[in-house]
């Protein structure tokens, strides 16, 4: 039984808001559960060095804990003088993400710069943060086109992601704090909107895990990504 | 005429709302119009090194702006590594501010941490923060008293803060970011609900003001607190 | 056809070299063809303050790249003032991957500290560390248990590394420079000597990878894996 | 009764030296008793890139004390490695200051960097500081007339600073180490030399203060300044 | 007696590998006794920025130490985020000194970075590395030639170092780390190919040495580097 | 001819202002010139940890040159948030030499930090600050006989330095910064009062240099302390 009292498959309820904040070009707040991230896109004209002059554009993604976003208080990394590897971690596998969901080519040389940041931490910060991080994208490209900065949709589909782990020896959906900690796998997988991997991370914390669990891990997390790919259609509807 | 159709002495819509995040002893979010502050208060047992074994606490703040609460992108302080000096020079002033309120004899040989993050900015995001990092500390101090760690209540009264200014030769109270850029006096002043300064710091940004400009200022400084006071009141209650 | 004429399913050359150096308790060179990366463990009296007095052990890793490792010379990262993300990240892999393979109870209140520093660059540096850190920890585990500060061997199974990915469209077994750099997909596989699962990532460069391809790819691994294990074991015996 | 017998509006001894050493464009001394503080002015050509092609110049400073400059020796800040909040507050005042006194538009491209380095401290650290700065300012913005560089003088007018404080329940002027550590209250003044205020920063160190405090605060600072100014004029003639 | 039962005047086998590994322009092992550290010199079109447009090139060296090249595990100064007092010391003394062997107008706007890291101490690193750079140098600027880069050699000749020091009241060459660490005297000497001083630092770390010592240990000095030089020429045959 | 017309032995005027500033147990201006150094020493109570409960003491050294003290301005180490290899190199020359000046024994478990401040620089900075700092460091030691804090002075001998160096083909003493940056060769000695040597660092920045020129450059140098010394000493009584 889940603390929860949810069913091994069932995710918790998301939720998306758009428009979160007012200056960015795409702001989404995203719950999953008491899991709260905010996602915005920052449209930015230019290109990093190292991809100037040939005609396409860049994604990247940031990533950061407010210091009382967990139970207890986290050190601030500004104050502390750097990100930790967490951390680093964790926006380099969003910004890999996000950019297998756009064609350079068609973004030209143009920046989208997202920035997550969880306001409430609850397990699975950084699966919420890809979820609403699309939507966020996905409101930048449009606020470009609607600009007349971008003739054609860069998008090549939707990207979600969910967290999947074995507790107390069962496979379950996306992971809450509680279960997270406890969990001997854990997983994170990254799906495009049609169910294929964009990104599959699965790490025995506790007992090396078999080719069969890794299994019953995909199903449940490709499930659970139709089931959230269905909110961010409708939340961008 | 000021840009939101604002009398002079008229500060704009001040909400506050507690509990905003579910960790933290006190969780406010804070809104000077379109200029939204998260403060939490974190209460530790113990204090930093320089007290130990003295008998007293500590209250200490940390600000942070998120990357996209600006209208254009700024770069985030952690991945940068280091705060900004106008960073530190703005927690720097919510510490003290706060320490002003609190009796750390009282408060024993234990810390409060505020954390005040800025998801929004429309100007005056420090005197925000103040107004919203007290109403923390009150709930903090609260749950502090509830859980029995303290015997009687440390604090000496509420503090509230309000940014005055010379915009277009008048001074005028509560400066949202397109007044602020422009004036050519900004002041930010803190004080008790009963009208004693804590804090008084004046900029000339163009031409040096005068005695009689300062004694303006203030009148509206006070004025303003005093009706932030209520509400910050209003939300205790 | 792969540049080196392999076929898809074979690895190249596994050499492992022990006592390669002669202050460290483990060291190992580890060759998988032309990638070479020195392995050192180092054993050491005490653990971490997070873990003090809980009679249990810790094992650590650290990644380097010497600055010449590779073609075109990279910045050295002490002399930059700081590692890399992908840094952080691979040796944060190591860490949790050697982890997963030590019993901390039987370790006691002791810290291993593995030390991957590569000195010759051809795709696949994090799978050579983990193989060659496996080998250099159970020397460096042997060398307790010969100085009697270990009285039972806390080493639960070997583990070994070796990434997969899909080239020009076919799953094909530990990928050299030219072939990771033009890969479609990248995974990295850590395994024990019976072939169960430890870490598995994998990451779509180019276009989703669908779960067919994904089961080519871990087919590919685990006998890959159980290859290098062999190597391992002979070179251990 | 003050500890060095001066009375509550009595200034300690000004002393500027002009000159005080070779390279700099303008090189000042000054000692507010026993503060002594090397101020130097760097006339520079250019300006940051932030105001490059806007035909104005650019006033800024750095502030720094050496070690063992105060009763105890401090860490050296190039050792640690950063600047502590308190000399990033400082700096940003001085230089806000310094800016005040000067037309942006007379000084064309040119960057004035101001360099304040207390030798010795006894309290009024920045307030000296800002006042000697003014005076390698004038010699700095005099050295480039002489050159030709510039063809009016951009000095708008001459400011001064002083500290005042409540001490003992007295409001006092000028403030020593001694008295500025035990004041209730301490306040920063810079004005004009025709007495108008370039900033004001006062801060409740004990009890808040009421307005008619502030006013004989003011009232000291302005009696101060004015002779402060006298002996920037002295020097200068 | 020795440690090692060599003569005063005896070094330790030397012994220098070239093409050690496969990327850089010139890449040496080099081993007095054993310590071991690997050279490598990459050869970089261009010139720091303040050489540009001097039709002159420039040589820049990095040393660092592998964190188990010693008997206790250092700390990784990449982790650490910076190089120690000593690392600079002793990378800036290996550049200047292979400076000196090169005319830098022939070399062009060019750049050699030479990069020195130990893989195993056991005393004279900088010695061993300042002998193996050179090799490593003549290597790099053979390649340049032989790729048509440059047209003449701009080498003027070797250079080969080595250490001497009193210990137990006589000097002796060569300072392996037992004797290096209870020397009175320890002096390192960089000299050319016919004997004329490149750099000589010499160091009382117990008690002051005198003139006629300092003159013993030249002579050790000279003889030595002879020795070594004969290694270095029959090396490059 | 020297550009001061000073003869080729000629040291220039040595000044030595003991009690420069208030606070530090010794406070010395020393000046070569026109070169200035402010040499502070901070007597400490306690010893760092590496020497802790061995019943010895410490000297350490930290240097630094004021931003303005060069022709055209250095950036502040303290600012840029490190300091500079140079730096790092001459402060650990400083501690060096005036440790060997020190019986730590006879210190017992107290520190002794030596500051050395460039206010104003023209060649020698190093040399005049290790002159300098040993009459600081002699009122320290005297400082704390006085205090009751030492039984015996640790003093073992004074110590002063001098830069010798080739100057258009000829050797010369005491080197001012024009001549210093057109040397062929740069040699900094130190010496304890009778003669011997603490420290020699001789550099070919040009053409390498031969053994009778190394010899002409030790007699220049000797000549040169011996009269450094007498000031010291004439300075001190």
């Amino acid at each position: 039984m889940r603390p929860s009292n949810r069913t091994p498959a069932q995710s918790r309820p998301v939720t998306i808001t758009r428009q979160f904040t007012a200056h960015a070009e795409g702001s989404v707040l995203v719950e999953f559960g008491d899991t709260k991230v905010l996602c915005t896109a920052s449209f930015e004209e230019g290109v990093p060095r190292f991809l100037k002059g040939q005609g396409q554009g860049w994604v990247t993604a940031e990533y950061g804990m407010l210091p009382r976003s967990t139970h207890s208080r986290m050190q601030r990394e500004a104050a502390r003088g750097k990100q930790s590897g967490r951390t680093q971690e964790i926006q380099r596998l969003i910004g890999r993400s996000l950019r297998a969901a756009v064609d350079m080519k068609l973004l030209g040389e143009n920046t989208i710069v997202i920035d997550c940041d969880v306001i409430q931490a609850d397990g699975g910060t950084r699966t919420a943060a890809i979820t609403g991080a699309c939507v966020a994208l996905v409101d930048a490209l449009n606020w470009a086109r609607g600009k007349g900065i971008l003739k054609t949709n860069p998008l090549k589909f939707l990207i979600a992601a969910v967290s999947v782990g074995i507790y107390k020896g069962e496979p379950i959906c996306d992971l809450e704090y509680i279960e997270d900690s406890a969990a001997e796998t854990d997983m994170n997988v990254v799906m495009t909107e049609t169910g294929k991997i964009i990104e599959i991370q699965g790490t025995a914390e506790g007992e090396p895990f078999s080719h069969e669990e890794l299994l019953s891990l995909l199903e449940l997390a490709k499930h659970g990504i139709r089931e959230i790919v269905d909110i961010q259609k409708a939340s961008l509807s």
